[in-house]
């Protein structure tokens, strides 16, 4: 089913307010400067307004909406999670690591602009993630903010991220099993979505305890997510992909595809989301917005 | 004057305590895991621990001393600021920045490892600044921790440190002047230092108005020790620095030495230290470390 099958609007609307919301908020928050540092910022504009699905923001922004958060407040914090994203997918692209030319369909950073700057844009969206949440925008409440950061920063490096790339970057020697595709995607991929759930959570004031569903959910859409990927990037068009496909497999790295089989790994894709979807039962219709955004992370064409 | 002929011990027991502490803290927290993260987490330790003068962290513990600051509290809070330094040394000595082989005597890390593993092991030192400050080793108050963040994420992104570097980076092509210069290295070399101070002043629970004296004295010392940065680049020996000098000068860049003489800015840093030395006044010997590494910063031969 393509992203216009969709049959619910409640997810083509989500998508569609949130990208105009964070694409505003980056605009806001990076005016280009009348000085030498105007290159950098050019450079983080480029990689962060436009082009991208939001999923991240939509899963901060979802969840918050749940508890009644204020929307401004909700769609800053996706815009702290989008930043470390898009810090990743900048460098990942970078020619010592994926060396990538093409990313949602236009050249990536350092083919537009050069490595040096691409480097260094990255490392000005990572510091802008954590500049956002510990900024009163956010919330009048320090100690949200000080668990929002502790929930990013934990996901997003060494145990998180940045370990599963690492995992991802050794993984044509280590030939890994099921299990460990498992735990590296669960890093790689998985901690942010996780952390996008939590930090709605964290911005409704839920308390640790309240959020044992949402954790479930989110631990399902993280490995149904990367499970979606490895589909795309099997099967997938490179145009709608805007991005090249079949690179694992040159690699001949192991994906959840070549370990069970597309058909299989469709379908436990497909079984994770219906078990995500089941922990969202107790939200009723609050619940909705999530529950679609779960079907959309499989469905998708891109 | 060398290190070893400072007058005062104070400034060299602060050094070698500090040194300890921060190398202990680094190793504490950077277990290598029994998996294949191992790698990444091998490449943090061999930047971070061991090697550098950490004057950035005595800055924050020297000054947090002054107000009665838990000293591991302190000495965390400092970690996270060398965490960012370290990370931003990796960067920069890439092959598409600074393409540099030697660091504190020792291959740079993409050299020991390899250029993505360096771009990753500095994007989790990135990472681990934020975890560091996030936790509750650092405050038990919610508002201190939120306020050391906003101070180290703004001194470290397009408006510090990354601002500052991208400026340096077009330096070949800007021929800058004296005041493009000062307010490049403000945001390059200063704005870390300057946080370095107003991070001790933050977790003495000092308020905004009553850190205008530490600010004034951050200020000068940033500025001074860029200028014997550049004083050590254009007359130091490369062996004590333990890394490539005289770069700028092939690029033909501008620095403070091609624009004021060798002489004309040793003059003006040891007038800008003196000057950073009499905002510490009110201080009364509690200001004392603070002034000896003032002095440190424009003598030392590395």
């Amino acid at each position: 089913m393509s992203v216009t099958e969709v049959p619910s609007t409640i997810l083509q609307d989500g998508l569609l307010q949130i990208q105009g919301e964070v694409d505003a908020a980056f605009d806001a928050m990076m005016p280009v400067p009348d000085d030498t540092r105007a290159r950098l910022i050019e450079a983080m504009r480029y990689a962060a307004i436009g082009g991208g699905k939001r999923v991240r923001p939509l899963l901060v922004a979802a969840t918050a909406g749940m508890f009644g958060v204020d929307r401004s407040a909700a769609v800053h914090a996706g815009c702290a999670v989008e930043a470390i994203h898009v810090y990743s997918l900048i460098h990942d692209d970078l020619p010592c690591m994926d060396d990538d030319d093409l990313r949602h369909g236009k050249p990536t950073l350092h083919k537009k602009f050069d490595e040096a700057t691409a480097v260094l844009a990255g490392d000005s969206l990572h510091a802008l993630a954590f500049e956002i949440l510990s900024g009163d925008r956010i919330s009048g409440d320090p100690f949200t903010r000080a668990e929002l950061i502790a929930t990013l920063a934990g996901a997003s490096g060494m145990g998180g991220m940045a370990g599963g790339q690492m995992m991802d970057m050794v993984a044509e020697d280590a030939d890994y099993d099921l299990q460990s595709i498992t735990r590296l995607q669960q890093l790689k991929t998985g901690a942010l979505l996780a952390a996008s759930v939590e930090m709605g959570a964290i911005l409704g004031k839920v308390a640790p305890e309240g959020r044992s569903n949402l954790r479930a959910y989110a631990r399902d859409i993280g490995l149904a997510f990367q499970i979606a990927d490895d589909l795309l990037d099997y099967e997938g068009d490179e145009e709608k992909a805007g991005k090249a496909l079949r690179k694992d497999d040159e690699q001949g790295k192991q994906t959840f595809v070549t370990l069970m089989g597309a058909d299989g790994a469709r379908d436990q894709a497909r079984a994770l989301v219906d078990q995500a979807v089941g922990h969202l039962a107790s939200y009723g219709s609050d619940g909705a917005l999530l529950a679609a955004l779960a079907r959309f992370i499989v469905e998708r064409d891109r």
